[in-house]
């Protein structure tokens, strides 16, 4: 421990859950059916201010969870999902701010989703879950902020599905975020990122593992969840950063197998990728979560997404990668566009990086200087 | 039929079968074992002038078969796949050229394949059927020309994995092809398209009824087969024409469904293109001819991509699509800078166009106004 703690790690992390919503007091979803009881897991780093003015909210992609930063258990290798982001003397330095990643309903990683048990049958929801939006995550999370007793965040920052839900906090709930950074995401999903979600789902489903949903207890779908990660993998990445990491290499022989076993490397990885993901994540979480993100248009409510952004309060860093082919840079000018044009004080930068999609978790020191050069500024300029 | 003569449709066509490599003259595969019988499906439009000059190869796509142009049966509405290109006073214009369409090796369109019956055993062959390359494709393709009485061809040309066949035809047959059309093709394809094939494959084996390939007069694997249809189908259009033909419209509905049915018209869509393949193509086939197109390393024997030019004779008309993502502009320049290497006489354009790789199949138009030119200049050329 003491080592630990000359580290820049957070060291060892406890995810704690927050249950709410308990009948009759269901939370009232955007899809008009009711949920409850409620849980939300998620993890802290550093203190709250006596003030309670340095928090920051750090919102997860498709397959994250709460588990941002640090260790669970003395001796782990891998660490939370962005602690080359957070920790003493990190972009999200733990010294300053009291960090918070909070996981999303629907999921499958402590927070209520279609794994969890329905309190009324004793059984798992399966696909009797009530469809989840980003809306309803946002909604969730500000119960957490109300529990957590903060009533502003100095900050909201999440990439991909986290862009998203940043997105959704300063349009509802404008008074309660000071910063936003919405990263590598958009306003509403492409038609392409739409369709590659639903192939995905379509594999699962017809897994007949799968069966409806059904399927806690006995084998699960790992084919059909294997084949929708491998798709998402792919689009992950960029075309140069492929072919940079793999070309046209060869697994394990100099020649080619004349077989349908994988003949190159990149055929390897993406089985590797899609077996491995079977194993920490539940494919109806997988259906519901793709779901919500095909769902979000932020705009849609409101007509125009100037219109969206009407009462947004927070100052923007918005950022998007060059090379990311699944939220594409232009999305993220559109939200700028948008921002300004409702005179919302928004800077934009557009990191150039060949990781694609993927540079958001990758692309540590240009985000790093970036995010700690906005938060500094933000907190002085409304202190 | 009067109304057939008038209009510009080769009208009623037959599909024509060339059956060689008869026990024991196999023929040696690529792969290193033999095969034989083998049969290739192919159509002819037009005449073979008496000087045996006028004939030109066209060579298909994964999907494609021999039936490029005209009907089978009075009253069909459905032509063969590039009858825009092919028929009196069209790019291909009959009335000037023999025009013949042969099918490939490994396919289910009439071409010995892994559906067709293996007469050692007299079942069909499933996965025992040898890996096929596109090499082996054109090599089966060369016999075909040599029992028409063809020494040379005018013209080889081709899109996507056919453009990959006209390729390898005038580097292996260098003094048989006089002018080469690659369109939307490369010398070998990107990892990330290797990708997208072999989750493809995975979709297909994954399947229960897949059954390691042995599923003829059985259930057969539908589902695998859409999805590694909906996938392609993905990668065949740009990101900004499923934009533009699909937005995030709904499909029969107002209001999202809140459920895992098809929200969107693109979610429909895919879903028709992948069940409806299924009807018309045969899920080992794809497997086989995916696998050829992964396999397809043009300059690998050689070094360079140069050196595998070394010996052309052929003009060329090398044409790209400004969208096409799947076989990018960039991997048909690498093919113009060898053949200019190499002194061999190139015209190189880029077509812009929204449509991604499928341009090849719809912008008519440009296609015809460039091919009809290059066909009668170099026809002209050379008498």
């Amino acid at each position: 421990m003491e080592i630990m703690e000359e580290s820049d790690s957070v060291g060892i992390v406890k995810t704690q859950y927050f249950t709410f919503a308990e009948p009759p007091r269901e939370m009232l979803l955007e899809c008009g059916r009711s949920l409850g009881p409620i849980t939300l897991a998620y993890e802290t780093y550093g203190e709250l201010s006596a003030a309670k003015d340095n928090a920051v909210l750090i919102l997860h992609a498709l397959s994250g969870n709460a588990h941002a930063a640090g260790y669970h258990q003395p001796g782990e290798h891998q660490p939370g999902w962005w602690d080359i982001m957070i920790g003493p003397g990190k972009a999200f330095d733990t010294r300053k701010y009291f960090v918070i990643c909070s996981n999303v309903i629907g999921g499958c990683k402590g927070s209520t989703g279609p794994s969890s048990i329905n309190p009324q049958t004793g059984r798992p929801y399966g696909l009797t879950f009530p469809i989840v939006t980003i809306h309803d995550m946002v909604n969730t999370q500000k119960m957490l902020m109300d529990h957590l007793g903060i009533e502003q965040l100095l900050c909201v920052v999440g990439g991909s599905m986290g862009g998203m839900q940043v997105l959704q906090w300063v349009v509802s709930y404008p008074e309660r975020v000071r910063l936003a950074i919405p990263i590598a995401t958009t306003s509403k999903l492409s038609t392409q990122a739409i369709a590659f979600d639903e192939v995905g789902r379509q594999a699962i489903q017809s897994d007949p593992h799968w069966k409806g949903g059904d399927y806690y207890g006995k084998p699960i779908p790992r084919r059909g969840l294997a084949i929708a990660r491998m798709i998402g993998h792919i689009t992950y990445l960029s075309e140069r950063s492929m072919h940079q990491k793999f070309g046209r290499k060869l697994q394990n022989k100099t020649e080619y197998g004349y077989d349908f076993l994988a003949d190159f490397q990149v055929e390897s990885y993406l089985q590797y990728k899609g077996d491995h993901f079977v194993d920490r994540f539940d494919a109806n979480s997988y259906l519901y979560i793709s779901k919500a993100m095909d769902y979000f248009d932020l705009a849609q409510p409101y007509g125009k997404l100037e219109q969206a952004f009407a009462n947004v309060l927070a100052k923007f860093l918005v950022i998007s990668f060059s090379s990311d082919w699944l939220f594409p840079s232009y999305q993220s000018k559109e939200i700028v566009s948008a921002l300004r044009h409702v005179g919302a004080e928004t800077i934009y930068t557009e990191i150039q990086s060949d990781y694609g999609h993927d540079a958001f978790l990758l692309e540590s020191v240009q985000l790093s200087s970036l995010i700690s050069n906005f938060l500094s500024h933000g907190r002085k300029g409304a202190s």
